[in-house]
């Protein structure tokens, strides 16, 4: 089952050098998620060829007009080619009145179903469960309420042995037990096909997604082990002191975080408009952290 | 002096076939005026090379997401990037609050006065005097409050004979009394210089942005014997059904407004989804008015 990332935006603040505001699409498996929404988001989606009406959760981290001024029109699109399934939009307290008041000054009437789930920024929160995966929220620290989100398998996916499968031919039934975990065995007890030799159970893929934060110790303690951990890195190093007045972090202080939370990747990303080059950015952060990687427009990044 | 109109979208409700929603930046000598704002309009300013922070004057036609939804950005921008001077933004009742509760919501106190002039769709009304340029507001018939802005010189422009000038070397004072209209005199009330002789009077220039209404008789009235008219033409004749629905103007609509309020030239724009191809649209609306033109984005339409 594919658990894919990919960067519809990479920049802060403004759009520049042709990089487009903070979103991001999640797949995993049939599903799609938008996460933060920055203006123009639409085009992006366009651009890169995303099935943009499978997205039926979209998750805004704070209201900042970077990570969400591409919503409104994203829902007038949807309204236009006549959307009928709902569309679950979980982001912080004023969002929902934001979408309200433009709604009623457009005199529109949606022809589809909004569900507005409001985020806290107080805890790690579980909003959503679809099968076995898990998507949370948890407290970013940043100017205004700010919140991260991760995607966290619950369980293992069972990969089947098809050499064995092939060669002993269990039936069906058989099959279905052995991919709960279960032996399999005959009417008197005795064991037919052992689970353990069937299936090899992988270890469950989580990605995290913190936006907009100032370094925060703390903020490891939510996203432990995360097979890719996307942390904004607005700044460089020599830029910390500015960091730390506009409650944005650093590279160094991304990479620290990844290496303190045990991630296996970091990916960068919220680039300051100062920076056309990012190679620098890259570099500082693989000095602590070297699973580091830029975020870039239009690449998928896999977690396999 | 340049009296022009610069399309930054010309595309409705939704971007498509490369085309951005409705945004156009006309200048006048020194002056540079935003009309409409569709999502995107920051980046298509970039784009288009526009010196954006030119820009004090911001009119925004009515408050379908397609002609307002980059606002937010645009001022956000403005607010990182420092504006220090106001920046005057006339629009329909509600864009005040949409904006105020977005400022709200981020938390951010702008940098910069905003001044927010409400428009009314009743009758035609002077919005702004700069100079020898009047700005007006004028009403269009759409599903919401909904108003058109003209743009018009209200004396012609003189234009000095440089060769008579060169010959009989007038004086400074002698300039300004010719270029005020007036014959120059001795002390005895002679006529040493006049006016007729040194001065051409130029025809006052007009524009006028008829953003998205119904076909309306009662139109022309504001807007007569523009140099360019901008009529929204949404759809071509065959849709008539569907322009009247949804209120909108057909090719041929628009082009028999033009016709009745004296147009030198028309100017269609804010196409439809469903057209690829503008040519029939254009093909379609010179049947009725030969003057007529596509507006296409990136392109400058100069009034000479």
């Amino acid at each position: 089952m594919d658990f894919n990332i990919t960067i519809l935006g990479s920049n802060s603040a403004a759009p520049a050098h042709g990089r487009n505001q903070t979103s991001q699409v999640v797949t995993w498996g049939s599903y799609t998620f938008l996460l933060d929404c920055g203006e123009s988001t639409q085009h992006q989606l366009r651009k890169y060829k995303i099935k943009y009406f499978k997205i039926n959760h979209i998750f805004i981290s704070h209201l900042h007009g970077d990570h969400y001024l591409g919503l409104m029109g994203l829902i007038a699109t949807y309204h236009l080619n006549n959307r009928k399934h709902p569309l679950h939009i979980f982001g912080p307290n004023g969002l929902d009145e934001i979408i309200t008041i433009q709604l009623k000054y457009s005199g529109t009437i949606l022809k589809f179903p909004l569900i507005f789930h409001p985020t806290l920024h107080s805890e790690k929160i579980k909003l959503l469960e679809l099968g076995d995966l898990e998507v949370w929220s948890f407290p970013l620290k940043h100017r205004i309420p700010c919140t991260g989100f991760s995607f966290e398998e619950k369980t293992g996916r069972v990969k089947l042995n098809k050499e064995l499968i092939i060669k002993n031919k269990p039936g069906i039934e058989a099959i279905r037990t052995l991919l709960r975990g279960q032996d399999v065995l005959d009417m008197t007890g005795r064991v037919l096909y052992q689970a353990k030799d069937y299936c090899e159970i992988k270890v469950p893929r989580k990605y995290a997604f913190c936006s907009d934060t100032i370094y925060d110790p703390e903020l490891p303690q939510y996203i432990r082990e995360m097979d890719i951990l996307y942390h904004e890195s607005t700044f460089m190093e020599a830029e910390k002191d500015r960091a730390k007045l506009t409650r944005h972090s650093t590279t160094k202080e991304a990479a620290a975080i990844a290496l303190a939370s045990k991630a296996k990747n970091l990916l960068l990303g919220h680039y300051s408009v100062r920076y056309a080059d990012l190679t620098p950015l890259l570099e500082e952060a693989r000095e602590t952290f070297p699973n580091s990687f830029l975020s870039e427009e239009g690449t998928t990044y896999r977690i396999k």
